[in-house]
């Protein structure tokens, strides 16, 4: 089961601005209707708030906890929109990021490839669409 | 012939704005003039209505129905704009979005490939061209 | 000898906005000044005049026309700026579009690759550059 | 139905050996199971019996006509396995070839890519594999 | 638990030799060591026994039982070797083939990618090392 | 019209057995049947007769003449095979070669690229089958 | 440890405006948590100070002198975020350019891959987000 | 040594916009600091000016000419940044274009490649950053 | 210090024949020449010694063994010859395998990217040379 | 003026058998017809002469020293086919190897690109033909 319980974060190393990507390769769900596993990529991106920022920030997400968390929605029966949404949700919630984005891509099904896009904030232009 | 009957809609899960994209990689039709088969790419990505838009309002298009939909144009003798134009206006009429759009992209004829792409609404920047 | 007359046009089907593109990867051309053939690619991108703009209106170049024009400067002496600015004056002409774009790639000569870019009307920003 | 009738050979051009090698990136058949469309590549590869071969020679097959003879499986219901295997004994009838091989290539199912290789005659060892 | 019973056979269609490849691009299991996923490719490829083979014979895996098989590791922890030399087993004796070759390419560990190849009877040179 | 008197050739530089390969990019000729260009990739290789072979020995062709005589099939009606036999023969009558190979690599015609592989002498494996 | 007294910049050669950007494919840390080493590309990209600007005014780094400087980090324990923030420190106090980005981009840990984006000044947007 | 003489202009054919690109990947100098050669690839892009711009307006540079220049470069000692903006001021003074730019990529040095580039005028965005 | 103590050994998993392939794309020493580092990465290849081998027989490296093995030569002043030949002495010694190959391929100095490679036993065709 | 004075040589590190291979994408030489410059990648596979060799032995020639050799190309006017025959004969003589390969790989000229490949002893087949 998604656990968000899993996630853990660490203070904004200062109040530069700057912004942090991860990819992860293996993340796999299972399709509520049909019961069979999906696989694909997932992309996390963020501008973490800043280390001056009021009581109650937070910062940026430890790799090892978001693999683990990844992990968590292994056997999962849960819908690519859920999946993307669900995990924007987590986050943004652990972080209070400046903005962020997730982006999941999936491997085809019937000849269909999908990737599903959700933000929090104000995405920068460049990172829009892709 | 294509039949839009075929599409099938749910509720958009969530108010935050998100982005789908759908690639099929195995499309058909046949040439209205020679009688020879066409194929091509169809990507199609939207902005779906927010769930909590008024009444009347639709959502995500259910990705099965989006296959066997693709599928009823198998022998129909139908131009590349026609195709393009045709899509975009099933699933807007089904769907409600945002904003939608829909990119086909042939394989060649006589030495020369082919795109044509048709939006609705106003598609964001990151989106035109590609 | 490049021959517009061989070009023919069909009317716009609709009015909503789209965009065709049409990439000839079988171009060629005689340089004026050695007697060589050059070698290209050669894009044609355009948005239609709607289908209902005022008498006059042209609209889509019909593909098997585009190639036979194409053809007619295979043994043409004529630089790569002429060839760019020929084959985007003829089918303005012919189509009257809300804007249109001419891009010729050609293969290298003396160690030195060249690309040609010529525009005509208010071409969005997503198709400038590439 | 697939229709061998449609294919036609020409004689070999000379006895000198050689190879003649034909992909369409265009075919498609339909799963007898599920009634859904396959899609694949088809690679055909032979060397065709010398001219000066006795009566009864056939030759090379004409470009044209296999690619008509493909498009004749288009709602075809048969499996990725005998379509490869049809395919090579129509063209081993009609050819009489020194040896032939077709490899069919087939987009995912499931999750799953196929290649089914059949092969007619001592092919040479560089074209096994691949 | 890697369940053979999963798999299913049918008759191979005929005597002439063909070559049969699935790739699953959709495999994991379970690090038995630190209990973490692994994920990987699953290549097969075999030479069914011909139709006329001997009474006990067997052929062809069931494209869609095999993709149910290989669910079956899903959950399961067991080490890269383990689970070529299982899947060739299993294989080799459901269908008894000329030849069969089981190929398993893993992502990356520890910055360290993985590949284990295990063959049954005369695998042909142009399949090994590959 | 393909001429080989455009042709030249120079004595090889030694005795030492080498390789030389020549790939053109920037042919074209004429289909006889359609009228319409063909285009295509020339590949040549060669083991060139060592400089101490006895009398009306001959060499290494000359690249700039190859270029001149492969320009010289421009706009000569003329299919696949025979392009691909007559640039072989031609060189063979020029340079006596140890053994010579000539491929030809042709963009697609109905949605079906092809390729034509002749020889002379005993090329050696590793250049078989590319 | 990181040594900034490794750095030599020199005096920009010219007020006309230009980017210079080093990409280093051979960049190594070691992770402070688990002492492993930790492998990545850092690219840079800035727009020195003009020559004519004040005294004090610095210019561009010298590539060797930067080459030594990455060097410095090789034993040091020390996160992906502080390696970023870290050379875009040094180098902005170095240079004093009109602007700078520094971007590392790290192999995968645990399935993920992360890169991390630090910007000083008013990067152009066209160098935002890659 | 880098000389402008050797370039030659001709007048732009037409007032319509166009922009020019010329890609050489054959281009050679001689680090001042070492003596080693320097390798890279030198892109030149420009809008010329228009046709009918006053008197002492300039045009399109002579590709073979351009060529020539590019070689004077072949022995001189010349930094990375000197090359990119001697290549800019030469071809400015010689072409008074609309907007130019110039972007030089090196290979690597010590690990490290670097890209420098210069502009003039009001280079479009679609050409920054790349 | 390359230090072959830390590499740990498990035992074949039974005697049907199979190979594995372990790439490191993290390696890491020193030019002893120049102090300068070196990057590459390292390919292991091997068929171990059969579970039912005699006494003394050993089996498959384990991969976390191997990974700390690696690292040992982080700060060593070792040739790119010795790097090669040193690990596979080492694990020759480990394994006893029916035959071992290491590949060191490095990333380029001066402009010339190097590979080496080292044998032990009767290597496959299949695996040489690349 | 190719210099074999500049080439070092040192001994074998050991008796058992290993390939060494060095490719230089940074070699340029002068066409002794035009005067123009030539540009090509160089790749020089050789396996040295054992260790325990006799007197007189050889070995694996030193990397900077191959590099200043091949710089002494650099203003030379000589034929490509010299140029492969050239290295081969001084590097053979330098290190009397067990088997040695010079493949000399050039950009287009004319539309033509060549390779031109000379081996020295017997190089193994999975080193021919690349």
């Amino acid at each position: 089961m998604p656990n968000p319980a899993l996630l853990e974060a660490f203070e904004t190393p200062g109040d530069a601005p700057f912004v942090i990507e991860h990819v992860s390769e293996e993340f796999t769900s299972v399709c509520p209707k049909t019961g069979h596993p999906d696989f694909g990529y997932v992309t996390l991106r963020y501008r973490p708030a800043p280390a001056a920022s009021p009581a109650g920030k937070r910062g940026c997400v430890e790799l090892k906890s978001l693999k683990l968390y990844y992990q968590s929605f292994r056997n999962e029966g849960i819908y690519y929109e859920a999946v993307t949404n669900t995990i924007r949700d987590h986050l943004v919630a652990l972080l209070r990021p400046v903005w962020l984005q997730v982006i999941t891509d999936w491997k085809g099904r019937g000849g269909i490839r999908s990737v599903v896009r959700a933000d929090h904030g104000e995405v920068p232009p460049c990172y829009l669409g892709r």
